[in-house]
């Protein structure tokens, strides 16, 4: 049993090594080399743990997805107004990519990357997440809790005024995770004007 | 004169492609037969209207870059409010981003492959602005017509929030521009609750 805890954590090393070097350089530079070089193996051995640089992408893109929509569910199963909802996955965003940011700028920017059927299944997961985040959106705006915008719009300028956090974050900032929900959260629900 | 007036137009051709080529397939990938097959023409030719394929991206970068620098300069020498001057910022996206779709595209995504000395000039200009931009916040803030936030968080967020138009609008689109404008505009400004 030992020597199984032991086994996963090493697999768990190479996959953060991964996610690093496919954020610092691009999923296509990064080599099977460069990989077990960072982790500091022999590239043979790599593939007792892991079987291609694919599988680690698929890995990377489907946890973040699957952190997304898992949440995503059960804040809209919480019985709150839509607004509550929209704070709620504006603070899951924010989270997300202030814990897991390699993870999260692979999934973001190298999804493209993958093959199929996980290129089609991502890109599904994803349109299922919209769709969702959306229709809370047509609910605060049918239920008046909103002003009348196109619902569509509202949710790319809330995904998107998100997006920068994951490539600016980093614990040293002078703006602690906190301040920058409550900054954030404040200005798409309250606006910036007083 | 005749000549000379045909020879511009047919550079503005081969830029206009490129800009396509390189939105569609990247930069790195978009290899001059590419383009020369785009425009109709032998590769060869080509040479007689453009010097590189980079000198293309250049043009493309600093073409978006200087529009977006010398706008910002004219709206903050406008004598308006903080409030209005972010309302400017944020229409003058909106409108770069929607009507020279493919040129925005590359300025924002492709501009990682600018050889030295460009790179450093465009990373230069993007900051410059930031640093300009930043600070008609912190005036608004000053003022107190804004609410007391991190004005590099206010920053980052308005410019994040309007970055998914470019990859989403297109004429055919049932949200107009001026929709567009009114609706992030409203979001960014007085928020989503009423």
């Amino acid at each position: 049993m030992k020597f199984m805890a032991k086994k996963i954590t090493r697999k768990e090393q190479i996959v953060a090594a991964a996610a690093q070097l496919f954020r610092n350089k691009g999923y296509n530079a990064t080599t099977m080399r460069d990989l077990a070089e960072q982790v500091g193996m022999e590239a043979a051995s790599l593939y007792n743990h892991i079987k291609s640089k694919e599988e680690i992408l698929q890995y990377l893109c489907f946890k973040i997805s699957d952190q997304y929509i898992s949440q995503l569910n059960q804040i809209d199963q919480n019985n709150n107004s839509a607004a509550a909802k929209i704070r709620e996955i504006i603070r899951l965003h924010i989270r997300i990519a202030t814990t897991d940011v390699a993870s999260v700028h692979v999934a973001n920017n190298e999804w493209k990357h993958l093959s199929e059927p996980f290129l089609t299944d991502f890109v599904a997961a994803r349109r299922s997440y919209e769709k969702k985040f959306v229709s809370i959106i047509q609910s605060g705006i049918d239920r008046q809790e909103f002003v009348d915008l196109h619902p569509t719009v509202a949710l790319f300028t809330i995904l998107s005024a998100v997006r920068w956090i994951e490539l600016w974050y980093k614990p040293s900032r002078e703006v602690s995770i906190l301040e920058l929900e409550q900054n954030i959260i404040s200005m798409l629900m309250q606006g910036l004007e007083k």
